[in-house]
């Protein structure tokens, strides 16, 4: 027969609750009692089962992450980061793709809820109103990752995506670009977006050049290259003289190479081409992408962390977390010829 | 006060076991008392949770993914696929990553144990007795993706590794290339690792070449394509004729073309690179990779659906199934200048 938590805190000759306190919090039990028990636990093979520990600990050990898009590289570090800081704090890490439907998340939500992980990680995509109402009345921590709410009171951790692509366009101008083209997200949810578009515009303005002259120059794609390889095709059909592109995601950067080279066009001697998220990939393109560096790994490390800090006091210390990106300079962005 | 399946029961006018069976196999009740218990269900705001679930119906209605590596961009198309057929099956997929670790894999398998899932798709890793041992423990009904074991019975779906390092490398041949080198992968534990060292050995004698003449050229990496870079470094080292490089993963030909593109070796001008998997970048890299394109999508679509068929029947049709391979012609492959 099994055995049950009765039975670890009998022969450990301890209580149920000191019993719960080792497999929760081991820190809080002193060294001697927490021998006996994990002893015992040994002694008996004893091993919780979810539904044992649910109603007991009500504490499933296991935190959720809901990400928009698989598919899509960037979040390839931050789901290692996650892990690793799960490792470290004794989670499992479920992940769960919602493809950006909104009735797969609201199915994920629930499913999360039945399975009672601890916490979500809400990775990239706007909390509507209807997210929200049903995390709140799961009573489920959340933690919003590259991505922020205005509404509501979440935890949320990002990098400052104004500034990020504001570097991006000056770095452009100091290279002395001028016609100076971006490819932005055409997801009219996508949060992201808006403070990217206002940092490039910015940058213009800083660096003397009329971004109201610009602005057709400003391109929209889905979330792969293909997309990114029409919009490149759409944007120097219209302005030719176009020497630079400020692309919001590597992958634009890459569809975007893509198309130039197809066109014999060199990148990036003739056209210069700026990427963002430096994902795995952006170090072996051709040319080797410069671009924005997110910090994908300390992302997905932190939003566990933040999660976790969440699930045990119930407040984060800091409610708005922004990380910093960086410049990395590769071979893909180049001086005007 | 929540509604129990006994409200729903009582409301409909049906027993327990039918409203059960209306959540778990519908077309097994007839319409008139399926219409009642939906209507129940609809009424109450009944919503079973996964405890009450998993003890009452023995179902959580969840598959268990299991991946190596969600880094490596060949479990995308994989994952895209399961979750449309989860979607189709009504399932919800959870994805956990084992960083090839032992330890985690067996504690993921605690994990889904918990959680309860309805069986578990094992993708890429070899089964080792301990796996077997805890999955049969658990009674979890698993399907193998991209692997299968010759030590036990457990269904499995891939590609005939074999046959597709074949036609990679004859492909090669009939561009006139005789000095064909291979990068394979250096995991000991590799599933598919020999079954293509063999199929390209076959293709060299089945060309007239001597294979044993090329065994030094057989070169391993591990994941990632700096791995590549590395051993294509040392490869071109030791054979500067080599004409062509047949990789077993399109991340090792893109490391490949990188290191050759950085010693100003154009590819396909001066040397031939043929890839494997048909990722999402072997299009817009720059050359777009000739390779052989695995079915990914189908792959985890039909591992979905298989071990869909083996918990709701206890078997499947199939047991050891293959998917088609096709050779994918690009720009990087090309004749003996």
């Amino acid at each position: 027969m099994k055995a049950t938590i009765r039975d670890v805190a009998k022969l450990a000759g301890v209580s149920i609750s000191t019993v719960s306190r080792v497999m929760n919090s081991p820190q809080s039990v002193v060294e001697s009692k927490r021998r006996k028990v994990l002893e015992a636990v040994e002694q008996l093979s004893y091993q919780p089962n979810s539904f044992a520990r649910g109603l007991i600990y009500r504490k499933s050990f296991t935190l959720g992450l809901l990400i928009p898009d698989i598919e899509n590289m960037y979040y390839a570090g931050i789901i290692r980061g996650m892990q690793e800081a799960c490792n470290k704090l004794g989670y499992s890490l479920m992940i769960c793709n919602t493809d950006r439907d909104s009735a797969r998340l609201l199915s994920y939500i629930d499913t999360f809820h039945e399975k009672q992980v601890d916490g979500i990680v809400f990775a990239s995509d706007r909390m509507s109103p209807e997210y929200y109402e049903k995390l709140s009345a799961y009573r489920i921590p959340v933690v919003m990752l590259s991505s922020h709410s205005d509404e509501f009171e979440i935890p949320s951790i990002e990098v400052d995506d104004e500034a990020a692509a504001y570097d991006a366009v000056k770095y452009l101008i100091g290279l002395g670009h001028q016609k100076i083209a971006m490819m932005g997200f055409n997801d009219v949810n996508s949060v992201s977006g808006p403070p990217r578009l206002k940092g490039y515009l910015r940058a213009l303005s800083d660096g003397g050049i009329d971004a109201a002259s610009l602005l057709g120059r400003v391109k929209h794609a889905a979330h792969y290259f293909e997309h990114a390889y029409e919009a490149a095709h759409e944007l120097f059909m219209e302005y030719p003289d176009t020497t630079a592109v400020f692309c919001v995601a590597d992958e634009f950067a890459m569809g975007t190479i893509s198309y130039l080279k197809d066109q014999g066009v060199s990148v990036p001697e003739q056209v210069s081409v700026i990427g963002f998220d430096n994902i795995r990939m952006a170090g072996i393109y051709i040319p080797k992408l410069t671009t924005i560096a997110q910090p994908t790994f300390e992302l997905g490390y932190r939003s566990a962390e933040k999660l976790h800090e969440l699930i045990t006091t119930g407040q984060t210390e800091i409610m708005r977390e922004k990380l910093l990106h960086k410049l990395i300079i590769r071979e893909s962005a180049g001086t005007v010829s």
